[in-house]
C-alpha cells in the first residue's frame, strides 16, 4: 500500500452505513485520522462491529504505518466533524434533497480548500454542487462494496468542479490504495453502475419470466463470465473471443445479434411477487449462512484474489 | 477432474473454430477419443495450433488418465465423423439455416442413441430440432470461451427433447469437468448470454455516447464488480450489500432506482464510427501484445483463479 499524501492528514466520514463504514475501515488501515458523524442511534457501535469484520482482511492486505483503529473519533455534529478535515467523504442515503442539505452543511463548515467527495451511486455532481458556496471542490467519488478491499473508485466532476480538485482527489484516492477512474462525462449512474444495472435489470427479468432462479442466474455468472471479468472487462474479453483478428472479427460475426430481441428493453415492474421471489431466492441460496459468515468468506476470497490478479495486472492502464 | 462416463467413449466435434477447438482440447485432456470435421482449408493445422495454445494450461489443471493429443482424428465427411460417436458437439457458425442443414446430416448418420449437443449461443433448441428424424436427442450445450478452462455449460431442452437425454447430457458434461446448468425455459440467448448481452449493449452505448473508452469500461468492471463476479453473481452480491437484512433491505433501498432512466433501452446502431471506436479501442488497449500472448496470460490467470475459487466454492449449488 502506498503512503497517503501528507496534505490529507485528516478525513471526515459523514454517514456511517455500509459504505461509510467501509471508507472508515480503509482510511484507518491507511494510517489516517478519521472523524465521523452519523445521527442514527447506535451508529458508533455498528461502526465498531463493521471494523471488527473488516480488520482481519485489512491486516492480511497489510496495514500502513501508524494505522490504528483508535484514530477514529465520532463527533456529535457535522460542523465539528468537518472543520479540520482535508477531505470529507459524504455517504448519506441516496436521496437528492437529503444529500444536498447535508452537503450544504458540510460546505458551510469545511475548510475552503478541503475536498468534498460524495459516494453517490447515481446522482450527478452538477446537481449536488448547485447552490454550494464552494461548488468547485465537490466531486463524486463512488466506491464499491466492500470499500476496504475493492480498489475501484469512480471520480466524476460536475460543471463547476475545479480541474485541480479532480487531480488532487485522484492523488488522494490512489494514495489510499485505490484505482481512481475519472469518468469523462457525467451521467446518472456514472459508468460502473450503468453496466451493473443493465445486467441487474436483465437478471430481474429472467427471474420474473421463470427462465431461472436467482441462484441459477448467479451460477450462470460465477462459472462463466464472472471468472473472466475478474481479469478483463467485456471489451477485451470479446477481443479474445474473436480469434486472431480480435474485436474486428467479433463485431463482424456478432454485430447482427445486436438487432435480435435479446435482453429486455425496460426494467420489470417490481411487483410484490417478484420482490418475494428475489428475496426468498437469495435467502434460500444463502441457506443458514449468516451475512457475516458470507462476508468473511467473501473477504478471504477477495484478498487472495487480489494477490493473484496483481501478478497479472495491469490488463488496463485506464485506472491507475 | 472426474473420470468420463464409460458410455461416452468417442465424441465428435463438428466445426472447429474457436469454440470447436476449445471442445476438442477439453475432450482430449479428459482422455476421450475425438473425431473432428471441418470443411475449411487449413482447419487441421489451426486445430493443432489451438491445441499447442491450450495444452500447457490443461497440463497444469491435470490431464485425465490416457489423455493424449494423438487421440484426435479428422474425417473428410460429417458422415464418417459421427457414425461411431456417442456424443456429437456441433459448432458451426451461428446461422439458423446452416446449423439446421448440418444437424440434419448429423442426425442422418449418427447412432440413434447418440446425443447431439449444439454449441449455439442464441438459437432455441426447438428451432434446431424441428424436422430431425430423432429430435429427442438434441440439446443445446452452450459453453464459454475458453471452453477448455471455463466450467459453465448451459443445457437447454427443446419441446421434443427427451428428459432422459438432458439427464445423460448433464452427466456427460459433468464427467468432463464442467458445471452443467440446466435452463428451465428456452429463450433466444439462453441465460448467460442474455446477461452478458445486456451489459455488452450498455457498454456499447457508453462508448458511443462518449462517457468512456472501451478501456475505461473494462477498468470499471475489472477493478470493481468483476472481482466480485468471479465468486458471486449479481443476486448474492446485492444480498451482501444490503447489510444485515440482505436483499430485503437492498430492494427497499434501491428498488425505486429501477424506475430511473439508467441503462439504455435498445442496443445502439452499430455505425461504422462506433465499430471503429470499439475496434481501435481494443487494439490500442491490447497495445503490442498479440492475441496469443493475451491468451497465455489469461489462461495462466484462470488456472490459478480456478484453484483459488475451488477452495471457496460452492457459493451456489445450482450448477453441480
Amino acid at each position: 500500500m502506498s503512503e497517503h499524501l501528507s496534505s490529507f492528514n485528516k478525513v471526515a466520514v459523514i454517514g456511517t452505513g455500509v459504505i461509510g463504514n467501509g471508507w472508515i475501515a480503509r482510511f484507518l488501515a491507511q494510517g489516517l485520522d478519521v472523524v465521523a458523524f452519523d445521527p442514527a442511534e447506535g451508529a458508533q457501535e455498528r461502526t465498531q462491529k463493521a471494523l471488527d469484520q473488516a480488520w482481519p482482511s485489512l491486516e492480511k492486505i497489510g496495514l500502513a504505518k501508524g494505522a490504528n483503529r483508535n484514530r477514529l473519533t465520532f463527533m456529535p455534529t457535522i460542523e465539528e466533524a468537518v472543520y479540520e478535515a482535508d477531505l470529507i467523504q459524504e455517504n448519506v442515503p441516496e436521496r437528492e434533497d437529503l444529500k444536498k442539505s447535508v452537503l450544504a452543511t458540510i460546505d458551510t463548515y469545511a475548510k475552503v480548500d478541503a475536498i468534498i467527495g460524495s459516494s453517490t451511486s447515481g446522482i450527478m455532481p452538477s446537481v449536488l454542487q448547485a447552490g454550494l458556496k464552494h461548488p468547485e471542490r465537490l466531486v463524486v467519488a463512488h466506491p464499491f462494496n466492500p470499500v476496504y478491499i475493492l480498489p475501484l473508485v469512480e471520480l466524476v466532476a460536475g460543471n463547476e468542479t475545479d480541474t485541480n480538485v479532480i487531480n488532487r482527489a485522484k492523488e488522494f484516492y490512489a494514495s489510499v490504495g485505490m484505482k481512481p477512474l475519472i469518468i469523462q462525462k457525467e451521467i446518472e449512474g456514472h459508468l460502473a453502475d450503468r453496466l451493473m444495472e443493465a445486467l441487474w435489470r436483465e437478471a430481474l427479468h429472467l427471474v420474473n419470466d421463470g427462465v431461472a432462479t436467482t441462484e441459477e442466474v448467479d451460477a450462470a455468472i460465477v462459472y462463466g463470465a464472472g471468472l473472466r471479468w475478474a481479469q478483463m472487462g467485456p471489451f477485451l474479453t470479446f477481443h479474445l473471443a474473436g480469434g486472431e483478428k480480435g474485436m474486428r472479427h467479433m463485431l463482424e460475426q456478432f454485430g447482427p445479434a445486436l438487432k435480435l430481441p435479446w435482453t429486455k428493453l425496460e426494467a420489470p415492474e417490481l411487483t410484490e411477487e417478484l420482490k418475494e421471489k428475489v428475496i426468498i431466492g437469495c435467502e434460500s441460496h444463502a441457506n443458514d449462512t449468516t451475512i457475516a459468515e458470507l462476508e468473511n468468506k467473501r473477504n478471504a476470497f477477495l484478498v487472495e484474489l487480489l494477490d493473484l490478479v496483481e501478478s497479472y495486472w495491469p490488463e488496463t492502464t485506464a485506472a491507475k
